[in-house]
């Protein structure tokens, strides 16, 4: 299988990360890319490609705004030496509209949704990377050269939204792959990450030839908190087009193989040309963040069952936090995706 | 002078503050309460009463949700034993209109707006102190029993809004006291904190009978940052209603004077018949996080100035963070309101 790499996803890696009043280690670390193409390399039968910047890519789906914003964050981050004011993350976020937010921890706080998502000096080159790795996918794909394609990158991309980043996500690469494919025909995103994938659930939400189906833990307890929902189904022409199959804490096999046949049933219900399964291993029981209980030779069955699909499709990656468990179970899941 | 005090103000306690991607001490802590009761028993002239909770005073400001948000989310607290999910400290925040946060986490992101105001078992009870305080100070204002009535009270009031927390702050204290004056006639709120009072503005910002000014370091370089700039003058009944007089970091007593002027100049051009002064002794030279050069002696200036309008006045404690200027301040500038 063909693997598009970022090349520069390690330009980005936080500090730490803020959580019950103190700063841990972040979980999205560069390490995670390491562990995933390791275990490819010594799994064999893969292929791999960087993919260049595409500063366009990224247009169809954010607001340039907020891009513009993002680039240039990125690179006020770079005079930003730790202490004081001139941090990375933001901590004041303007509720509602917003026009009067003018200091830069204002505007953090207007294009970002929560304190997990910090912007470092390499994060927009890091996100475009993911990005245009993302849209270089979906190009072999759109083109027939290839039936599937991997995406690997970091930082992932589901949670990010039209103009608003947040999750650890700046770019929503599913979702730059998934409006590309649209040109050619209907499009579904099946996103199996482990936590709800409001970005790119919001970025299509009223569109009706594009189908976003996700499968995640309860949003009522899990990351976003806000979104993920089963009474989420679109709006206007999209009403419908959204399915969203939240699943409760500690879920394993017997009861994520019936959510998962749902998801899959909607999707072939929807007839697309095109699928974007934008792929989290934080369902792993060995996430630390995640809360299911899917072993690792789940992700075979997982990759088959969408395989069953007979779909030409980009495979995008998402979370995945135990770096243990994050190679073996992409390993498995592409297997399991590429057995006749 | 008659003075109200909190009793409960040291039930709140946050066991940190994040800033710069780090968890340092929580500046607004309740020290701050004692070391003003110091000065003001060392200087003498001051009778202290404490108040009764008040569990109504709050309903004429706030949203009843919120309220009940608050008092829940502190009983919630009692249960959270620091790591984990069950932290004190929102870490997602809900953007735009968000009726589908369920879970705590969403709950603690929709009511509060920043990463500075954690709920803890204590919060409900000593925001409540506060808010009763300035509530009791307002009856005795309004009643004519005294002329002018100082609340000592912490946390601060003038940062919380209709229906969310921030900057410290959990019920509005000022706009409650303002609120009860309001019933016999116009008020104006002079907010002399260093930050600007976004709440109390934003209370009383479509409202005729009752004026707010602040004069603040200009908050497109201080906290809040996204409100407090000079063209927000009220809306509907009450557009110009609302003055903001912000100032560039470093002003001293020489840039600050001709500012107290043009804000005490438009509390008179309104007639008000009650004045509520939020006063913050973060404007101090020594405060750790205001960034304006006034000296403790001008705080006398101050408050004979604010005393010259001739106003029954409702004087409520806001913010003010070195504890060392913190007494030595509030003397001055209750001296300066008392000297005839």
């Amino acid at each position: 299988m063909r693997v598009i790499l970022n090349s520069r996803h390690a330009d980005h890696a936080a500090p730490g990360e803020f959580e019950a009043g103190a700063v841990i280690p972040c979980h999205e670390a560069p390490g995670r890319c390491g562990a995933i193409r390791g275990a490819l390399e010594a799994a064999g039968g893969f292929t791999f490609e960087d993919a260049a910047q595409n500063e366009g890519c990224v247009a169809a789906v954010h607001h340039p705004a907020y891009v513009a914003y993002l680039r240039g964050a990125s690179a006020e981050a770079r005079h930003a030496k730790g202490g004081g004011l001139n941090s990375f993350w933001p901590t004041v976020f303007p509720f509602g509209p917003n026009p009067r937010a003018r200091g830069a921890h204002a505007l953090r706080g207007t294009y970002c949704f929560d304190v997990y998502t910090p912007i470092l000096p390499g994060t927009f080159g890091a996100a475009l990377g993911g990005a245009s790795a993302a849209f270089r996918a979906a190009e072999l794909v759109a083109a027939g050269a290839e039936k599937q394609v991997y995406v690997l990158t970091r930082p992932p991309g589901h949670h990010a939204e039209h103009d608003r980043c947040g999750g650890y996500c700046y770019f929503n690469n599913a979702a730059v792959a998934a409006q590309h494919l649209s040109r050619l025909g209907k499009v579904a995103v099946l996103d199996l990450d482990v936590h709800h994938g409001n970005g790119t659930q919001h970025i299509f939400y009223d569109r009706a030839d594009v189908l976003t189906v996700s499968v995640h833990g309860d949003p009522a307890g899990l990351y976003p908190f806000f979104s993920g929902f089963a009474d989420e189904t679109g709006t206007g022409a999209g009403l419908g087009a959204n399915v969203n199959v939240p699943l409760p804490p500690g879920t394993g096999p017997h009861e994520y193989r019936p959510a998962l046949a749902r998801a899959l049933d909607a999707v072939a219900r929807f007839r697309p040309e095109f699928l974007v399964l934008a792929f989290g291993a934080d369902t792993h029981e060995a996430d630390p963040i995640g809360g299911l209980k899917l072993p690792t030779g789940f992700f075979g069955e997982m990759g088959a069952a969408v395989r069953g699909l007979g779909l030409p499709t980009v495979i995008v990656q998402e979370g995945g936090y135990d770096l243990g468990a994050l190679g073996a179970s992409a390993v498995a899941l592409l297997g399991g995706f590429e057995a006749r």
